[in-house]
């Protein structure tokens, strides 16, 4: 940390690839939850000791090489951070990667991250569904990109973080060439990303179909649901009085997986 | 909840089996996540206006029939109850094939519930964890459930929980007598499984292996860590001066392993 | 199949999807299997009977409902008729959501069948890696069909066979539009996937880099590995002779994908 | 093979572990069949002209660290040696980890190998369902085992081949002790295994109970269906004529289920 500080450096990533079990026979999970918590603590302390101020961050990932990470996803973490009282301390680093391993797609766990205020920067190294092991690739492709950034520039980017390629080429890429396509190809995909996502937050087209769904959620009894004082019984009441009959609305799915491909 | 006051009963279960998406592309998921803090809000109200004093649950569940669900695992759960201010009126009921289905080990989601004081009461019915979706069978395996049920009488027991089986008999399971088969096997099978527990408890073997691990955490380098006051730069400063060098010691988990297996 | 005929049908599909067991406990696999094929040979004399010339077609699907299907995959289906002695009657009607539950990519699973003669007709409704169940969705990313439609069309095209859509639209999408959008969704990317398709083949750049690839295999020493009579002795001797050392060569994974993405 | 001639050795396993591709872009599928075929043809050849007895083995294995590999599963390495012509020569060697991560049981694999004559030798290190690689851990669970065991010696046990545990202990277990404990763990295991699975063969429940639900097949509709001549329309003609009408059947998998249970 004293040298990302004198490299003027804005982040710093706690990886816990190996906060972890590899059998719970031997462990205490509860001792092993507060000594992280201490340790995490400890680090905070120095950070403002030294007055560095750049972000601390977790980096959720589930498994591999141990059995069971504590940081398995996003939403692990931030139970955690809740828990220990370092939510504001900490944020999160989410990788695709480690996002579809843990179950969860990579736009998940960033909207997730920002709907929770504890989004800090993001790995976009890929890997493989149909593979269950952490294959670091390069991100080389638009569609899997498109959604992640939307989601990020449409919620005021990514602050202090950044993108990270700790993306590795693969076993058989043996040329001192494959690194230089690797890097090209995934600079590129980003850069046709982020033209896409600009139009798609311009257009809004998506934006103001989801303010639409839920709009009502601003009117009459989206307010007195979200009133203090209001109960179930004075809901109950209210929906009675005033004849209220909610009708299933269609989630328009695909209509609107038609418009991202407009995007793409 | 009037009816079960009414019926004496001790736990409430919100299975949020929908309470998801379908298609990130159509959510507001920090909306909806309010959205679902309300409700819970109003519930617990309502149990306490009515004087139920049975337990409120929720039912992690990572996804089917949704693409994704927020109460995706345990963890999940308690980041939002911990967000919502509700951790103290909601607990847990955990279910062996939902536990599965999120990457995580039945025995695993007791401890981490227990170990986070949030363990309400189970489903035991399993998956099987070549599948992908819900199962829902009858526990059928003494060594899928000594675990879990270790964890469970090694802290306390279950409280006011139980052991649901909501499990059904398989499609081509059509004759009456099957539902008996299912019942009575599940039973015979948590009645054994219960007996060897009983016998790892008081044989004290597996939680003194444990103790016996962590007990340099009561010892003064773990207590100087934990104490308040001290800093990275102060315990840095305690290794230098006491020669401090931690060797790395075996897990012993096959060791562990094979002392688990003389129970089964 | 006579109502095929009659139709003007050109295939005929088993769907063995319930052609599998619950439990292996209640099942005889190797009788199961001669009952398959003593079926499958009672379909084909009838087909030629009625002198119907479509082609007759199995959908390879790995499990659900069952908990393991005997169809499971592609090369399942294949060491079943090549017992069987069914190769040449029976062909394959592939689907991506089931390539993806056995553990394969769609374009795998077309090229396998490429390379073995038995491709027949595709079922084009896709699934969702992330989740382990059919989900029947319509077709709706051109990077998803690309690689399934290069294969197809640099091999020949599908012959008798067709592209069917048997998908079905999500369970909240309660419109009747939304049926609509999500035929013209999935016709849309089918359509922009063979534009896509065609200028890849005509490019020539992927083709021209796999024939270079393996171009070795047309030269001397391997001609001299497939010449009858050559044993590893000779082969060892040539080695030895000639002071072969062929050296690693890089798969170039990264350069591809770039090119791929081009056309995208 | 000249070593394991000269050392008495009765199986030469072939463990395809990177015989497949890292991505379908470069590959020419058919064409690396063709070589794989044409390597194995060598072999068996040299087997014969050096007088080596003992069995060539395939060891199916369906990725890692490949993407993809030909020998998926014991269906893909049939379909591959009937293709060949080598299904005589060759038979598999089956290992419990890879099993399961191509989406099989153990005892699927196995029970498929037997009824397609093509059972060689086993490797029983276990993997994890929970995680997507290759833990290659010794065998710890009888009940894991009882169904694979229960298989082989029911069906002549393994001949020429053995139980092999090519088993690695845990990255944390770095004490010497550890490999004695794995040993001696796996090996009990197998011990308790053979016994419980004696038992089994000789009570016959099971057996008789799979008897029992077939042998309907060895009757007069059974032994009609599958005489030459037989028709679907000489079928249709009988069952209209006798008036037959099966009724569905339980497959009472609990009641198995249960009954397996007593031998643990």
């Amino acid at each position: 940390m004293d040298a990302t500080k004198r490299l003027g450096g804005s982040n710093y990533v706690l990886w816990g690839g190996r906060e972890g079990y590899e059998t719970i026979l031997n462990t205490n999970m509860g001792l092993e939850i507060d000594n992280l918590k201490r340790f995490l603590e400890l680090v905070v302390d120095y950070k403002h000791k030294i007055g560095f101020d750049g972000q601390i961050l977790l980096e959720p990932k589930p498994h591999e090489p141990t059995k069971h990470q504590y940081d398995f996803d996003s939403a692990s973490c931030l139970a955690f951070l809740r828990k220990a009282g370092l939510e504001n301390e900490i944020k999160l680093n989410i990788e695709a990667n480690h996002a579809t391993l843990s179950g969860h797609s990579f736009e998940h766990e960033i909207a997730y991250a920002i709907a929770n205020n504890a989004l800090g920067s993001l790995d976009i190294n890929r890997g493989d569904t149909l593979l269950g092991w952490d294959t670091d690739q390069f991100p080389n492709s638009v569609s899997e990109l498109i959604l992640p950034f939307y989601h990020l520039f449409s919620n005021g980017g990514i602050g202090k973080g950044g993108l990270n390629f700790d993306a590795k080429i693969r076993r058989q890429s043996i040329d001192p060439e494959d690194l230089f396509y690797a890097h090209i190809g995934g600079m590129d995909v980003c850069a046709k990303t982020l033209l896409a996502v600009e139009k798609m937050i311009n257009d809004k087209k998506l934006s103001d179909y989801v303010s639409k769904r839920y709009e009502d959620w601003q009117k009459d009894l989206g307010n007195f649901i979200h009133t203090k004082g209001t109960s179930l019984d004075s809901i109950h009441q209210k929906v009675l009085n005033e004849n209220i009959e909610p009708e299933p609305r269609s989630g328009n799915q695909e209509y609107l997986e038609n418009i991202l491909n407009k995007y793409l």
